[in-house]
């Protein structure tokens, strides 16, 4: 089993440096290579996401990724710009699955926004499409308008589309996993307007008669945006587009006030997969030793359950974060009066010690 | 001076009766007409935006609009549905820029999902263009798949776009919004993937220099998404395109917890306008005489400030809409411990006493 590495920038170095600390730590034979990605693969190699790169990660059982970006790459050619290493990662492995779990931890409840009696025990399963969409959707680029309220003027365009096996299989994986958990999917699209959510909200439907003991409901993404403020225990599984899932899993995971410990992973049909956590490169607190590398911690623990078949290791990474926790220890983020405050490297000890 | 009143669907004809109630209780010259729009349209004429109706809102200085749709419309084929009365006058009548305050009164921030301390004082005026984007652009539908993923496979799609001149436009409302206000613009954008919001960010950057006194910020909407929830107070005004505007300005909303409370303006080039409650049809409780008719009312005190030239009136109405809630008055969307519940007409008739 072979597992590339690439930490990225900004905290990315730091969180990944902890995760790598605990994998290690689990006595599991497997082969750990590292590369540049990103900003710092730009300032070494001149590009984002290297052919080397590339090519240790395709040939990878799984990738460890931390963080991309700072604003010093903002100038740069939109192709040369650190996020395009990701967008491209997701494109060439073809990772179309991405779980985006918003848990909130029973002793995080005071760092969020909302009461503590609508987000305590939160536990909702983002499922977002990842390879498809208007990300990758062509045309698109600049041109003259020929139509619309300008015709002759400057204009942009994109292309938003979907096909049919695209909705299918992310559809079926989005009713798996509900059948695992409490046997709810919410599909949200935005039906009442586009066509590709139209056939979206069709298709999955369509999938769902093959899953009668999953109960399937349709969200408008309006509506969403607003009930995962007004209600977000309401929902278990959801499932959407890679543009509304952009928005939806980010504003889920701000829900909980601990982003810092939510993982994420992306994965194609053969459960090769890409995980990271669910924060940015915060480039204000890079080098500082107080990033929180729970998430990454995390992630490499869905790394292990998705794409390693390791579901007993998986459980001891997810077992010993729950012990730091409740022995107290906190990262600045999540840190809150009467608890314990560490930095990056002691968080990552604590949870190699509680394994 | 001519109103269309358009009352619409579910509670729409209710809470729009009460704002009709307190304008006429004004004192002020104009001719009110009303007519059927949404479901009740297609209903009647079999068609949700009936000529009749159409040449009403055009012809007046200003449509008064309650909410449209009903479970019992969504198998009709797209081009019937309720909705398409709004997206027809929007289109119909150029209504390119949309307000969405979203404010939290002082006596309903218990309402709020948030936490008191983030919510309190709450004053956010989203600005969303709203004639153009994906919403309307050229061509969209359902085809045979040449490339990407699954070529040959059936695939629907759809266009997003913009002009420089449709940019231009709504710029320029945001900055002078801005120049009423804190003399802070945040501009959302998805520079970071989407050809079209590269544009938008370049176009609107371009504007914001003929206003220097303005501070301009721009933000990725999926971050949009969460600094909304994180710290909703850190935004004053906000500007973005349709699509995303339709999912900000509703998770905006629903975080003052008093989304009932909640006016909307929609205008062309020429301060012709619509105007709206930022909430839905609800038909739930539509016929009950529950319903909160305040969005309605401020509603129309916004109509008679942006386009019928009448300041004063306007804040005559909102001062007898917070005497009436520091009278404790509230109808049952935010009723709360201490304070008296009102149905819809009691409130109407609570504000024009309060006039
Ligand atoms: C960096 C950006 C291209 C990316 C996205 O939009 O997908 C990020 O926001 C994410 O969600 O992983
Ligand atoms: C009903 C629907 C077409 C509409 C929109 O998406 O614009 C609504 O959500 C709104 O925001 O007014």
């Amino acid at each position: 089993m072979k597992i590339a590495v690439l930490p990225g920038d900004g905290i990315g170095t730091e969180i990944v440096a902890e995760a790598v600390k605990v994998l290690k730590a689990l006595d599991l034979k497997f082969e750990m290579e590292s590369a540049l990605v990103g900003g710092a693969a730009y300032d070494a190699h001149g590009h984002p996401l290297p052919e080397a790169t590339l090519k240790l990660a395709k040939e990878a059982d799984a990738v460890l990724f931390g963080a991309v970006g700072d604003w010093k790459y903002d100038k740069l050619d939109r192709p040369l710009r650190p996020e395009q290493a990701i967008l491209g990662l997701r494109k060439n492995l073809g990772l179309f699955a991405n779980f985006r779990p918003a848990i909130c931890y029973e002793q995080l409840v005071g760092a969020s926004s909302l009461k503590p009696e609508l987000i305590a025990g939160l536990d909702i399963l983002i499922i977002r499409e990842l390879t498809g969409d208007i990300y990758f959707g062509q045309p698109r680029g600049r041109r003259t308008a020929v139509d619309g309220h300008f015709p002759g003027a400057e204009e942009a365009f994109d292309t938003m589309r979907y096909s049919r096996p695209e909705i299918e299989r992310i559809a079926h994986v989005a009713f798996q996993a509900a059948r695992k958990r409490s046997k709810k999917v919410t599909s949200v699209d935005k039906a009442n307007v586009l066509e590709t959510f139209q056939f979206w909200k069709d298709v999955v439907t369509e999938v769902g008669q093959q899953y009668p003991d999953v109960e399937l409901q349709h969200m408008y993404v309006d509506n969403a945006a607003m009930q995962l403020v007004k209600a977000p225990k309401a929902f278990d599984v959801v499932v959407t587009g890679n543009m509304f899932g952009d928005i939806l899993s980010d504003e889920a995971s701000m829900l909980t006030g601990s982003i810092g410990m939510l993982p994420s992973a992306s994965l194609n049909s053969s459960n090769q997969g890409l995980y990271e956590p669910s924060h940015g490169s915060a480039p204000d607190i890079a080098g500082k030793g107080v990033a929180n590398p729970l998430a990454t911690i995390l992630s490499a623990a869905m790394m292990l359950r998705f794409s390693l078949n390791q579901e007993a290791a998986a459980q001891r990474i997810e077992a010993a974060v729950q012990k730091v926790l409740a022995q107290g220890l906190r990262t600045p983020d999540i840190y809150s009066e009467g608890t314990t405050k560490v930095g990056t490297a002691q968080m990552g000890d604590a949870v190699v010690k509680a394994l």
